[in-house]
């Protein structure tokens, strides 16, 4: 555990080399970062055996998260070194307006010092060298990362790996760190040092560190990924032994331990969807969870919600220690508007909820008591009207599907992974893709500044070469 | 005042519509906001009068005001028909990838219905028909404004006009709606009907409405413009009298009710700024303030502040009843570092506090004291070195001026008017110029859609011919 005396040294350090690592270019910290991608990638074999051992969520996957999370640093070296996230934008002077205007020019400018809260469920994409991190690195911000106590081990291997990167790609020494312990996160957040917080966990914990942070004397943004029922909606004509297969896959995929699991399915009453799932899932051995106590959470949280009026059970729920097994329930939209706050509850494990409707304003209706949601899947085929559905799905979600699942999370340009609450806290921003680095930036007006003081960004003449608005006309770099 | 019968109809009656208005064209609702530009406009005379009996704030400068709102409307009208705010983004899919990944397409869409508090200082450009509501509209959210209890008449004239000329301009009914009460305003936030709230007014009041919109059950994002010292930095080489009289006529103008006045401004030890700024200020007659509460809420705040250890009066101070009079107070660093708090107070009216330095390097760290503004000024010449004070300048404000002084604030797409805590509560918006729409807006993402359910900024071919990052590279309309 980190102790108080180390947290201070350390956000102390943060606040100290922040403007060193404001004022380093973006071609520099670009090259910070692809440092951080080459000795992961360099040391893929060990980093996923300890992970391994951490989080039991096997090599192949882990394997591909490592070039997942190298991929993201990747990613964000493009998004700096293209320069559109600075959003420079330059007024001239207009001595004939009214009142006469002056010369103004507006960029993006890093945060200072934040903290990032690392996930259980991404050992490698979500916690110490994950998209948060490589994000605020990558406009200028320190980061310290709070330590997931699931995977502690390799928690300090990434951070040894990412230091020695860091050093000798030339970054200031404390612009990164890493710390542990669930009370020196709760004092991290409550650091005057820290300017913004990102988070990826449960909602009671989440909540909890939000209150923190806006309950400071002076708030700090506080980006929250919670939870997610990721609702699906199949109409009457989708149905197929494919779909229930694809859902299958999807809703136990990686022991069901993904934010953007399908948690609710709304399939049409009377089809027979219920026996094709429970057909596709089959009876696979019980697969080891994150943790024991992720585990038992997922155990009574299926009992509660099989025990709720209306609701049945069609495949599992006895859960062995540390494992999950695939649970498939069903109840009807009546039995869910009836009590929508033990129905909608996401079960963080292998279970999917069935929910059968009469019509599709029915469902619709339900969906929109199912809430925030970080995805909302539609199947339909090209004889239903899509497009209203869609605008419902498009209220709740911050991404929407036509065909496929949720789990798989691109990361690109268009990426959105963050939706209406509680799903995230801050459902104006995206914790995937290269719109992330948007968290950690405020905007810094110029005004009548001589060409010597102004970052390059701003000067006449475009050094950087960057896409900028000038005078109201965007134009290319 | 609302009754919370009459609350509930309007923030129902607000849900029900934001589908209808989030539906509407970027070319709709940018012929609204020029429909209720027009009507203001031509209601000047009326408005105005209306406006001067309220405020006293004189028919010139409220004259003026109606026009900057007007030219705000427009302004929004402008971004929105431009098009880049949706920040359209579209990444093709790529079945060569590991993992492929499928067609992704993300937009910005309206937040949903949006609370407005008016503030007393601006009557037009900060309250009914002022930049929150404009911005918020032109996105597509519908708008409840608060009206400000010091200017009830011509909120209620003028939320009748832009009623009208959004209903003759098509705009459904129940898009934009006025409030009054203070009680209805907490009413307001708590609604579950609003997903944002736009808030100008004092540290006390904001921070109150603030702590309500992160604590509802479903927090929401809350913009609020609270308080500022604005401070300005004056080079030992930079003292003049053209100086002093520039900053007499900034800090008195509008009976300094301007949340940019330069409220402390540092000078050289030793030099006699003191006696040019008393010369230039001379000796007006007091002038009316807003209301009598801010009258005698400046007496009694200027009266604590020159109580204050090491704090002398060089102008003013006893103020007569509803009037301000110009008060001119001074210190120095160390007695400003001695008690930050009790010299740190921001006094809104016509006071400014001279601060005497040694170095520059002793004001900087005063300035690091003072903390987040909206502004921060310095007055230099070419043989100073400006570029480490203006990075100091602009650690703690939104906007840095060289030259010049912060009160009059160009409306166009390079102001910044927002920074860190307790200027504002999101350094990571502005409440003022072209990006002040973003704080209504949340990005959604449509994977693998049919091109029927997409959005037209969305569709292959560009239907609407607006800037778009296609594949990682940008491209004008």
């Amino acid at each position: 555990m980190t102790t108080p005396q180390q947290l201070t040294t350390i956000t102390t350090t943060a606040s100290r080399v922040a403007p060193i690592v404001a004022a380093t270019t973006d071609t520099e910290r670009a090259a910070w970062l692809e440092a951080v991608a080459d000795t992961l990638d360099a040391h893929v074999d060990e980093l996923v055996a300890l992970a391994d051992s951490e989080t039991s969520l096997g090599t192949t996957r882990l394997t591909g998260e490592v070039a997942r999370t190298t991929g993201q640093l990747r990613l964000f070296a493009g998004v700096v070194r293209e320069g559109s996230y600075l959003d420079a934008t330059i007024d001239h002077a207009n001595p004939a307006a009214t009142p006469p205007t002056p010369d103004l020019r507006r960029m993006m400018r890093p945060l200072g010092p934040v903290a990032v809260f690392s996930a259980s469920n991404f050992p490698f994409a979500f916690s110490v060298a994950g998209g948060d991190a490589a994000s605020a690195l990558a406009v200028g911000c320190p980061v310290i990362v709070k330590a997931h106590p699931a995977h502690p081990l390799l928690s300090r291997r990434t951070a040894e790996l990412v230091t020695e990167a860091l050093r000798d790609a030339g970054a200031p020494e404390g612009a990164f760190a890493l710390v542990e312990g669930v009370e020196t996160g709760s004092e991290l957040v409550r650091s005057p040092a820290i300017e913004a917080v990102g988070f990826t966990g449960s909602v009671h914990g989440g909540r909890a560190l939000f209150d923190l942070a806006v309950s400071r004397p002076k708030p700090v943004p506080f980006y929250g990924e919670l939870g997610s029922l990721n609702p699906v909606l199949v109409t009457p004509s989708a149905v197929s032994d494919e779909l229930a297969a694809g859902l299958a896959g999807s809703f136990t995929l990686g022991v069901g331990q993904f934010c953007t699991k399908p948690g609710v399915v709304f399939v049409p009453r009377g089809s027979d969807f219920g026996d094709r799932l429970v057909a596709a899932v089959g009876s696979p051995a019980p697969a080891p969870m994150l943790s024991a106590d992720l585990a038992s959470g997922f155990a009574s949280g299926v009992a509660r919600l099989a025990a709720v009026d209306g609701v049945t059970t069609l495949l599992g729920g006895e859960q062995a220690e540390a494992t999950g097994s695939p649970v498939v329930l069903s109840t009807t939209v009546s039995a869910l508007l009836a009590d929508p706050e033990s129905v909608l509850v996401e079960c963080f494990g292998p279970a999917t909820l069935l929910v059968e409707y009469g019509s599709v304003d029915d469902a619709l209706e339900a969906i929109a008591a199912v809430g925030g949601s970080l995805t909302a899947t539609l199947h339909a085929t090209p004889a239903d009207d899509s497009a209203e559905i869609a605008e419902s799905l498009a209220r709740i979600s911050g991404r929407v599907l036509f065909g496929g699942w949720p789990t798989g999370v691109a990361v690109n340009w268009a990426q959105q992974h963050g939706g209406p609450w509680p799903s995230t806290t801050s459902s104006t921003h995206t914790s995937v893709g290269a719109a992330a680095v948007r968290r950690w930036l405020r905007p810094v007006a110029y005004q009548s500044a001589p060409s010597a003081v102004l970052p390059p960004a701003l000067r006449d003449g475009n050094p950087l070469g960057i896409p900028r608005r000038v005078d109201g006309v965007l134009a290319l770099g």
